[in-house]
């Protein structure tokens, strides 16, 4: 205050003065420090040179702008362990320039973390960091677009999904709860019913109580299986890739003659769900020349099983297993091995802009359990037609890569932009639900239930 | 071929100047013919200088690609017993820039006549008349967004509904078996199984038989209220506004005091459908001080007499009649006259991008015919409030308004702007479709049965 009091007596030139200079040393005071941060995910980091320079982005310019609830460190950075450091303003979220980025759980945790990548790019869109910009963080809700929730529920399910006594409801089940409690307190949820306002459940498990109260939102799922069509459907959410779990086949000359095997699988024979097409296929194909079952999951060594695997093969068997998705689908992506998904229903992430067709054999499970039509059709595609698979694949992979910083067009941008193309349907809700806002006789006030 | 074999041995520099005088005189005489063409559409001519000038639109730039299909004259302009004059190359479509545009039917036909203007702007597009090239044709229908059918269906029910013995059905049934029989021929309808495919039926008895197969398809409607939701629903389809019967209200400064009636209601009192609340509201308003009933269509000497009438009036009553829709709303509108519309479910033009809460009154049927609660209602809106709105109308009114040139924003750019919203959602359908399209046991090719 007396600095400020004191300094409001300065003639206009000294001031232009003080803030060029300040401008100068805190932009080399950034650059050095950002340089300096550690680098947490360079395995992830590709080509930087692509990313905007570090500015922050400009909101008149996003296709996207977000409204971010601040929400309590337990629904987000704080399920990674994550304490704020001085200068993280307000102990909230983290400076991505000065501290880099927090880690978020390996192993099998990863594969449903888009909650964190998503995250991590619109702190970045505020922050300065670098980001594309198509989604960017604005603090007044009146100018967003679409309304984030920035609740880590794939982690909360995979850390705190046990009923620990005394306690009579898990952690997971206590957050969601707590979590609904907000929503409903909140003026922007009260206005929209929620129609506006993007929830992450990458985790089929994850939000399980929740996902009833909040139906009217957008939801950013792996699949549907779990879901009845009236909480979530393809018209109203967003089918989001798992982070695959084989490494990237940089620089893959491995072409058609360089994969001896045929046609490769890994994963469980027996499934608990909807997996009976897997038996049957087994039974099929265990003695056809070239074929490769291999049972056990892609965790602990089996990554590395499962890499040179797809890496030798050419065409990758994906079939539903507990769920109607799984990571398998975008292991086989990223190793260039040409997808064959049996499955009748499966939801594909970004098929608005993407033709699956076009890198990917897809087969009614029907068919495929006829003997020999799969064999058949998969020794009828000429080596000419598989290598324009595999030369797709290699241009479509980098739709498939989650990653900090975001680059043009990755996973994370694939997301915001699907979303901003869901917002003249969000906007046509919205305004149906205005039409009696004023002019009604009973006002139904829409908030989610608290449980 | 003779003249260009004696043009080939010309120096490039004779050739720079033949070309240049060339265009020189094309633009001059392009300029004083179509100034000459005859200007049958003045009415709705506004300002021309917001439109482009009068190029051909780059089908690069356009918010929607779009192929239309050379329907055979009795489908489009066939129909205004348009023959084509010389010049008119293909004698297919009208030539704009040296012809003008054949004059549709006037009276009540012009309310569902949106088939005429989305046609003539799409054919200025590819002329080089002017038009804002918003939608541009686009002659390989491997570059469009979406296929366009130009049936004239509107007019078709007004001309030929009538079964005119010997023949057994009417013309206008024969024109859409015909063209169910051209669609189901056509490999941009079999591939897409017509999920991309454009069709006008804004008349409610439009397409009557043709909607049963054509559902795949983008309806453009002015309601559903004769479609099932199958056939045809918010997501898929597109509502348009109907040309309004009254003229519009230039310049208007009659505000709050300079409208002595209250409310104003012209139309029929009973109707053969869903026009029960205007019995039940006639006779609880009829008495009130102010408020105006006046019986009859707004056709012949109803028009000066509605435009008098909304003129003078602060609110005009919109109820479902005949059909959930009617021109009466955009009759309000383009009057500014605040519209109240009694409806729960009714469709509203452009509601992605419009907010109607800010100048239309929608007030639920149960609600409307409870006593006093309208007419508290109304009186209950400040002069302040009902200038907000007043001005809102004001703002809002050239999104409601068909005419050629179509001009930025107005109903036949709002119209393409909705369809280009749609785009995403076809192709994710498409898309869907493309997945079994090579490796299925039974290929089922999805064509419009032929009745």
């Amino acid at each position: 205050m007396a600095a400020s009091a004191s300094a409001s007596c300065r003639s206009p030139l000294v001031w232009f003065f003080s803030l060029a200079a300040a401008l100068f040393f805190a932009s080399w005071y950034l650059l050095l420090d950002s340089a300096a941060a550690p680098a947490v995910l360079d395995a992830r980091r590709q080509d930087l040179r692509s990313v905007s320079p570090a500015t922050k982005c400009d909101p008149d310019k996003a296709l996207l702008r977000v409204y971010m609830y601040d929400l309590p460190l337990e629904f987000h950075f704080g399920l990674l362990d994550w304490k704020p450091g001085t200068g993280d303003g307000g102990g909230l979220w983290p400076d991505l320039l000065r501290h880099g980025v927090p880690e978020y759980p390996g192993g099998l945790n990863l594969q449903h973390s888009i909650e964190y990548w998503l995250t991590l790019d619109l702190l970045a869109s505020e922050q300065g960091a670098p980001t594309p910009c198509n989604a960017v963080r604005v603090r007044d809700p009146a100018r967003a677009d679409v309304v984030f929730v920035p609740f880590f529920s794939s982690l909360s399910v995979n850390r705190h999904s046990k009923v620990v006594p005394p306690a009579r409801t898990s952690e997971d089940h206590a957050l969601q709860r707590r979590l609904i409690e907000f929503l409903a307190a909140q003026p922007e949820w009260r206005r929209s019913g929620g129609r506006d306002h993007v929830v992450l459940a990458h985790h089929p498990n994850g939000m399980f109580d929740a996902r009833y109260k909040l139906w009217p939102c957008v939801f950013v799922l792996c699949d549907f299986g779990r879901y009845p069509h009236s909480v979530a459907n393809i018209d109203k959410d967003v089918i989001a890739p798992y982070l695959h779990m084989v490494d990237n086949f940089f620089n893959d000359s491995a072409g058609y003659n360089d994969r001896p095997t045929l046609l490769y699988f890994q994963g469980a024979i027996y499934r608990k769900d909807g997996g009976f097409i897997r038996q049957e296929l087994y039974y099929l194909l265990k003695d056809e020349k070239d074929v490769h079952f291999s049972f056990g999951s892609v965790a602990g060594n089996g990554i590395e099983q499962s890499t040179r695997g797809m890496r030798a093969s050419k065409f990758c068997l994906n079939i539903a297993g507990d769920t109607p998705s799984s990571n398998r689908l975008f292991d086989s992506i990223v190793s260039h091995c040409v997808p064959i998904i049996i499955s009748d229903e499966i939801e594909l992430p970004f098929e608005d802009v993407l033709d699956y067709s076009k890198f990917c054999i897809i087969v009614r499970g029907a068919d495929a359990v006829k003997k020999g039509f799969l064999i058949n059709l998969i020794k009828g595609i000429s080596q000419e037609e598989w290598t324009r698979m595999w030369n797709k694949l290699k241009e479509v992979e980098r739709h498939f890569e989650y990653q900090y910083p975001s680059q043009h067009d990755d996973a994370v941008q694939m997301i915001w932009k699907t979303i901003a193309r869901k917002v003249p349907s969000i906007r046509l809700k919205i305004n149906r639900l205005r039409r009696f806002s004023r002019f009604e006789a009973n006002k139904t006030n829409e908030t989610p239930a608290r449980s």
